[in-house]
């Protein structure tokens, strides 16, 4: 049995983008889209809409400003079903740079924030709705929100917003089943007109058995990634998502054969899932910035596998 | 907060053993069962304690039997405060290789059963318990039992042993956290004097949720394995399940050091986790043969990662 208003969302381009500078070329986003298409989910997420004069182009790739062009040439000739989605970050986008939908074939702007950015997010959310668009407002690192900041937050967005979802971020893989229980009890008090969604990280492998939770307790906007590529410790797998859902509307061979095929290449290049300095970041509740400069040393530095001196750095600076 | 009455156990060597048919160095285990010592865990699983009548001691490491002198040997001039387990296999294992408790320095035999087989895992562990050992009964591939048969069983095993704990053994990392939920009912239901065991695989990345959720229904008896280093997709981390404990007597350094010094070198040889083809005979809840077989292809064969293949075939093959 399933609920019909779940939706599945795909951010495999856009998260899996902050390991590589969102370097991705065409051909490789074109067949993860087809799949995606194909897979019967809902929402894809192929970037995001940043400002070119906070990221520069030269160092950036192009899946993190998705001009309208770049998405239109991917895409194009695609029997499409599924929608588009680009995210905003709160503090790094502006609204001039997105068009009027008419001319734009992305269906859903997501802006993300940190709890102290709210404004600035529902600035971005009313420009993305007036415009035309569906949006959700994702509210990042919500490990280290505090309380009463957020109800507040919740509480704004909530009255003034016409967004689609308000989504549960955990940006450190830091939250347990229990965290996730009291967030979405939060987030439904203050959040009513709304759908609220959860977006989980892996640094503890819990990431997808928090977006279980999330359902279970009511959320009907999910995340996920082929393979749970993203940043750090990644994400929910979309695979495993798909086949508990069992919703028939989904074909996972489609998934399947696209990770073989465009995912696995990757795995020799990109180092992500659980490792241990990213399981030791998450257990401390800290950005995985520490961690993935560890993965990054050489293979053959005795350094990249001290996790003993890492966790003892590390937890001497847990001062949040 | 903590509970006291938790039991942790690590079963590397006996786990990760079904990997390599158990040929670990003694250097190796000795510095394994050092920092497990070190860690402040409650039990450590050195391997199995099977006959040498039914694995051929050419094929299979000393680790696959566990002799008494073996144990002795290195674990000798460590202070020890951790117990020593072995494991016997229902089908695999007779009753004369279990000397008297005051010749030996094992502490506890856990016993391995498919519901079929649970009289000669009761023997066995009436064989230990009469010895002078503590004992447990593991239900392995409770995933595939069938009610009425198990409970029965269980029944069974409440009324004719003394064991410890009786365990739920996931062996296909099939389960969701409403199975462990039902499966641990059940277990409290039937199981009144004795406590109840969780041993999960990671095959859809809920090794270490299950074992949660297990903790929050009431199991006191938890297994894990370092870096979660085990058969297939592997099990739930000991290091994350420590963490989350947050008993003042472990000291998880220990457990992040003898990571990086001894398994770490390990997966340079030995892929074990989350993978797509494990994760295939998870959601279809099925032995992982078939997708150990796919694993051992040369990395440069196609059909290792031909995933959608792989899916149809075993769906097919799906008639449990």
């Amino acid at each position: 049995m399933y609920r019909p208003q779940i939706k599945v969302v795909d951010c495999t381009i856009r998260d899996g983008g902050l390991m590589n500078n969102s370097k991705f070329p065409k051909a490789m986003v074109r067949n993860v889209f087809k799949a995606l298409n194909d897979s019967g989910i809902d929402i894809v997420e192929l970037g995001y809409r940043n400002s070119k004069e906070m990221f520069s182009t030269s160092e950036y790739g192009p899946w993190r400003f998705c001009d309208d062009e770049l998405l239109k040439e991917v895409t194009d000739g695609i029997d499409r079903k599924v929608k588009i989605a680009v995210m905003q970050d709160a503090h790094k986008s502006i609204s001039e740079d997105v068009l009027p939908k008419e001319e734009s074939i992305v269906d859903m702007i997501r802006v993300a924030t940190y709890v102290k950015d709210v404004d600035k997010a529902i600035n971005l959310a009313n420009n993305a709705t007036d415009k035309g668009y569906e949006a959700t407002i994702n509210i990042m690192a919500i490990s280290h929100a505090l309380d009463r900041e957020l109800n507040e937050a919740l509480q704004q967005i909530e009255e003034e917003t016409d967004i689609e979802a308000c989504y549960i971020v955990d940006s450190f893989g830091a939250l347990y089943s229990e965290d996730i229980d009291y967030f979405v009890e939060k987030f439904k008090k203050y959040i009513k007109t709304k759908e609220v969604g959860i977006h989980a990280h892996n640094h503890q492998q819990l990431g997808f058995a928090n977006t279980i939770e999330g359902i279970i307790k009511g959320t009907n906007y999910l995340d996920g990634t082929l393979y749970g590529f993203g940043r750090a410790a990644g994400n929910c797998p979309l695979e495993v998502l798909v086949a508990f859902l069992k919703n028939p509307k989904f074909n996972i061979q489609a998934l399947l054969d696209v990770i073989g095929k465009e995912i696995m290449p990757l795995t020799k290049k990109i180092e992500w899932g659980y490792k241990i300095p990213y399981m030791i970041s998450g257990i401390l509740n800290i950005h995985p910035r520490e961690a993935m400069a560890i993965m990054n040393l050489p293979t053959d530095d005795p350094k990249r596998y001290n996790f003993k001196e890492f966790y003892e750095e590390m937890a001497k600076e847990d001062i949040a």
